[in-house]
């Protein structure tokens, strides 16, 4: 599928230019179908249900299962379904019964998400060890290694800076967790869909992903993927329906993993489009959406760097699908309206939720930044008058 | 709108006799058309986005949110959107950081997802008081008063059975949480969409929802009110994107609530799709809903309860919406499987859930029980099918 075929999907592409991909992506056509046909033909509950129809909703939820495990070379059985990046995440952070004198390892420059939960746990007396990036939001791994002694439980880090779009070089430090015995978690909310993951290969023993972002699954889906060996020794914090196999007044057998992390009714068709997206992730090829995000980021970058008034973030050579920039003397929101109501082009301006990573660039005092976010339905042509606002943006309000 | 108006909104009753309401409901058309217009139209995220997209996907789940908040006699600001029921229930009972010497009331009864997470703070101390319904599964109000002392921080209990259908007369023991100065939850899970509730008329602190049984909205929804003299008690334990005003290496300062408790991108379609939810339930009408549930209760209990070999659970004055039977000497799957391959029948089968009440009323070693469950779209020729296909297994196998 080349990228016109891709745009016929997504009808609301006609209209505007969407440069929001790292925020959420639209679902394409056939997505939505897949959930529909779920509302209209088997629109039943999932687990122990007896009738037929029951049966068909529990077995495409595990097909579902099967796809998206599949497509970062984990086992069905490893990825538990969660509601977003965010809850993954919380799930290692709650269930690894972090103890006073443990300490763990996180970048300065996380997404809130990969952030708050760690740092929550410095009330439980964790050392909670934050390590700068470089002035380009790059991780050194000696850096991380550094910070690394026989306390260190965890190391936690974002694949893709949501924020600044820099790439870590995630095998890297996987080698490092490993050599040192300390777990592994990625985020991996802004490499999923637009990446190759292969969770085995970075060694991680916790990845978490969002649904509807790279892999252009619907909004409400997300999953963790939980190393065998770990899966076992992490506490379900969020018990009820699912979780349990046996209950009296004085206590419970828990289910196996992962059920006994997925309580409660789950957004079946939001999971049954999930798979749907991975089959057309797929349909199009990773390779491709890989080869398009390379380039189109660099013809991003290269057309804002140059223009008159506009600061760039980050290394050009070390960023991917996702550009944040500022026109001087101009507020990020205010941009972002003019270029909205000019040309109809959508870009996310502020925080981005990730205040330390906007404070290590210094771009606190202007409210953040513009941030242009890319996937493989967006053209040459839609980067181009992107620059070309922003290049009369700039000329006009920038001085 | 009649019943027949909804079936010809709800495609797969054509096809088969669906009675399994209290697991989850078939979502209509018209709320389905709500989430594609939102996926095909305006499939951004939430938040603080400046593009009139986002704008406009903000002010649709603002809306969803003040509709669902005005069918339970709340305000917007008193409903944190959660993925189901069971999450609700977590919040509280995370959030109200129960200690060492506290105590807790709850019934014998109740679903795994308003049972576990209050077990579970026996690991923190709190004296957890199970008070035992009577034989139909009715809850005495004086037994709930006789088990409160001054360390009782929380009454909670279900209003309506998942496992019998029992329904609590909710707002006198509300009286009593009241008079006795301790906090009161209500799970809502079988009643709301079915009877009218009102968070106040309660005295409730907290009560927990789903999305996606009575108000017909879509699976991956739920909801939790909180009394907003206590809301801002509750601490918030998952934290990420959403949850913070501002973040530094130090610490955080939290939103305002209920903000704080939706870490990470919501299922924007699926809350969209629940405000078209709250508006169809209200065009079909609540006191019809209550009404056509009141007689065909009573016709499916009355109907089975006569039959040669079958068991009915429960006391016919006091069950709502749901009917929970076996047939002597055959596992309820068994039941099950049969009425679904000979006539389409869709029931539940098993310990829904609810092992303890399953336990209370005798169940458990039969595997559980035959449960339907009902809902305005349901016909009384449908009950009448059911009955006599039950007759028939009842005859041929139950002897």
């Amino acid at each position: 599928m080349e990228t016109a075929d891709v745009r016929q999907d997504i009808p609301l592409l006609e209209d505007l230019i969407y440069l929001d991909a790292a925020s959420t992506t639209p679902t394409p056509i056939p997505v939505v179908e897949a959930m529909c046909d779920y509302f209209y033909k088997y629109n039943a509950n999932t687990g122990r249900g007896a009738y037929s129809m029951a049966v068909k909703a529990t077995q495409k939820m595990a097909e579902s299962r099967g796809k998206v495990a599949g497509f970062i070379n984990a086992l069905p059985e490893e990825v538990v379904f969660t509601k977003n990046t965010t809850e993954a995440i919380n799930i290692v952070a709650q269930g690894l019964s972090f103890k006073k004198g443990d300490s763990l390892v996180v970048p300065n420059i996380e997404h809130h998400s990969n952030f708050l939960p760690w740092l929550n746990l410095k009330k439980k007396g964790v050392d909670v060890r934050v390590v700068k990036a470089d002035a380009d939001g790059i991780l050194d791994p000696s850096k991380i290694e550094d910070a690394v002694d026989h306390t260190t439980r965890l190391i936690t880090l974002t694949h893709v800076s949501n924020a600044l779009g820099s790439r870590q070089d995630v095998e890297e430090i996987g080698k490092i967790a490993e050599e040192k015995g300390s777990l592994y978690m990625v985020d991996a909310a802004q490499s999923v869909g637009h990446i190759k993951i292969d969770v085995k290969k970075m060694k991680a023993d916790f990845v978490a992903f969002p649904g509807h972002k790279g892999t252009l699954g619907p909004v409400g889906t997300g999953f963790l993927y939980c190393n065998p060996e770990e899966a076992l020794n992490l506490e379900s914090t969020i018990l009820g329906g699912g979780t349990v196999s046996d209950v009296s007044e004085s206590g419970y057998v828990l289910e196996e993993f992962p059920a006994r992390f997925e309580a409660g009714t789950p957004n079946i068709a939001g999971f049954i489009g999930l798979g749907a997206s991975i089959d057309y992730i797929k349909k199009i090829g990773l390779e491709k959406i890989e080869k398009h995000s390379k380039s189109s980021t660099r013809l991003l970058y290269d057309s804002l760097v140059e223009l008159k008034n506009v600061t760039c973030y980050g290394d050009p050579q070390n960023i991917y699908g996702i550009v944040s920039f500022n026109i001087n003397n101009m507020n990020p929101h205010d941009v972002a309206k003019i270029l909205d109501e000019v040309k109809g082009i959508c870009v996310r301006s502020g925080y981005h939720c990730a205040i330390p990573a906007i404070k290590h660039v210094g771009a606190y005092e202007k409210g953040g930044t513009v941030r242009a976010s890319l996937h493989y339905y967006n053209t040459l042509e839609e980067i181009q008058v992107l620059a070309d606002t922003v290049e009369e943006i700039a000329k006009t309000f920038g001085d």
